[in-house]
């Protein structure tokens, strides 16, 4: 079985790998091409997408933006044009759940089978194989495509029918967001009324107050560390997503709303590439103050 | 040693009954007077406040609102008209920071010690004697109260000087907010997308959107139960605590607006003595629809 990776970043390089290190025959290609290099020194072969398509059983997707995976799939030199009646494709982007459908409609007449499968669990999860993978499609393509998934993925899932696995994904976004505001407003205030930080966060992080976020992400909120385990303009992209579709579903959330608003002044800021937690450093505009604990 | 506890409410029942089970002499004091039956029939005693006051080497107290306490301190009849000097005062109200430090100076003056001592863990962490208490005040005073304290905690800690419990105790709420605005709108989106909650609630639980919270009351909602763990009225009363507290150091924290906002218009509607994940039900009027899982 010949395997297809198109894309790999930050988190794809590592699934891509454990999928390589399992012992499959795997081609892979991203945009710029030298973030290959590392897998095809391990094995890999790079090769162009109308290539991979025309030759790959199964090719997984793991880009950017919905954007792109749209051209990735309906594109004259993509995947639906080149590849093969009876072919798989696994789509790992956090991207549109109605583009999920379309893309499952569309695999459908041309006799292939479309999974959509966002993941949870960073840079940190795909390197040590342990992802949370949330599919949507139909049964048969989900059980193939498993197996394959279960190289980087501890908690692999159909979900429900086509966009669901993307739903999924959005209402996780929407919870975290949710946790992310709450964390960052708690250490400002902390930071303002005096506390040792350090012993308000063992405290909160062991309480109803705790969270998984808080728990990874106080230790380096507490350094003024703001490296990326997961991108501003990443979730920027997937809050920007609920909202249109909460828009179709005629729904409003108030809360995600002001949050979104919120990562969209750090675009204007330039902080696009900063982890999600930089949150904080909006409070300090607006509050013209320093959190330098 | 005597000791004395005023407020034997759904928490304050449970905390006083460990210290009775300890062995400890106790009188007890409550408004309404029957809530205080349970104890009495175990072998405490009721007792007027300036009696107590009189007779107690240490007075706990763990009443509803910062205006009762205060009048419960500084009142006629209260306990600094009425306290032998040397004695402690441990007040477990979630109450401002100001007046922690008011209570604190004033017992300075009378040759009193007065701790603050908010805690964090519910009507269940109470009962199970499993409570974190974050404390404010000095270090004596702190080292005579904590062996007490430790029959109903599992984590007691010193944060720091008077009003110090009560900021962290803020912080704690601050944080627990936003997480719950964030599940409840995870829950709205994902009900309206049509997911499978129970899977949806598996998948979020355990990644890095997952909180304690979320654990907790996930299968609550997931039934429609909004009978209480913790109050709304409760926590209108800490988010305006913290409020009031950003305005005095000048800084604003909108995540915090709006869900005060919101936990508002749940006691404009009636829901004061829901718990607090009816925070659901402002989303379902502002989108005139049923959160009908």
């Amino acid at each position: 079985m010949k395997l297809g990776w198109i894309g790999t970043g930050v988190m794809g390089r590592w699934m891509a790998e454990h999928l390589l290190k399992a012992g499959n025959k795997l081609h892979v290609n991203n945009i710029p091409k030298e973030r290959t290099d590392v897998l095809v020194q391990q094995g890999a072969v790079f090769s162009s997408v109308p290539e991979m398509a025309r030759s790959c059983d199964v090719v997984f997707t793991m880009v950017g933006f919905p954007q792109e995976l749209e051209a990735l799939y309906f594109g004259k030199e993509g995947l639906f044009a080149n590849m093969r009646p009876g072919s798989l494709l696994v789509d790992h982007t956090t991207s549109s759940p109605s583009l999920a459908v379309r893309i499952s409609e569309e695999a459908a007449k041309k006799s292939l089978t479309a999974i959509d499968a966002p993941v949870s669990g960073g840079d940190e999860g795909a390197r040590l194989g342990k992802l949370a993978i949330m599919c949507g499609g139909d049964k048969a393509g989900f059980e193939r495509a498993k197996p394959l998934m279960e190289k980087y993925g501890a908690n692999v899932r159909l979900m429900g029918k086509a966009g669901v696995g993307q739903h999924t994904k959005l209402t996780n976004q929407i919870v975290l967001t949710g946790n992310l505001v709450g964390m960052v407003e708690g250490f400002l205030y902390a930071h303002k009324a005096g506390l040792d930080l350090h012993q308000m966060v063992e405290l909160v992080a062991t309480g109803a107050a705790g969270s998984n976020y808080f728990k990874a992400i106080a230790p380096k909120i507490m350094k003024n560390d703001y490296s990326p385990g997961f991108y501003v303009q990443h979730l920027v992209k997937d809050l920007g997503l609920a909202l249109d579709e909460c828009k179709r579903m005629g729904i409003i959330l108030p809360g995600l709303s002001l949050a979104n608003q919120f990562y969209l002044s750090m675009m204007a800021h330039g902080e696009e590439k900063l982890g999600c937690h930089a949150l904080i450093k909006v409070l300090e505009r607006l509050n013209n103050t320093k959190f330098n604990p």
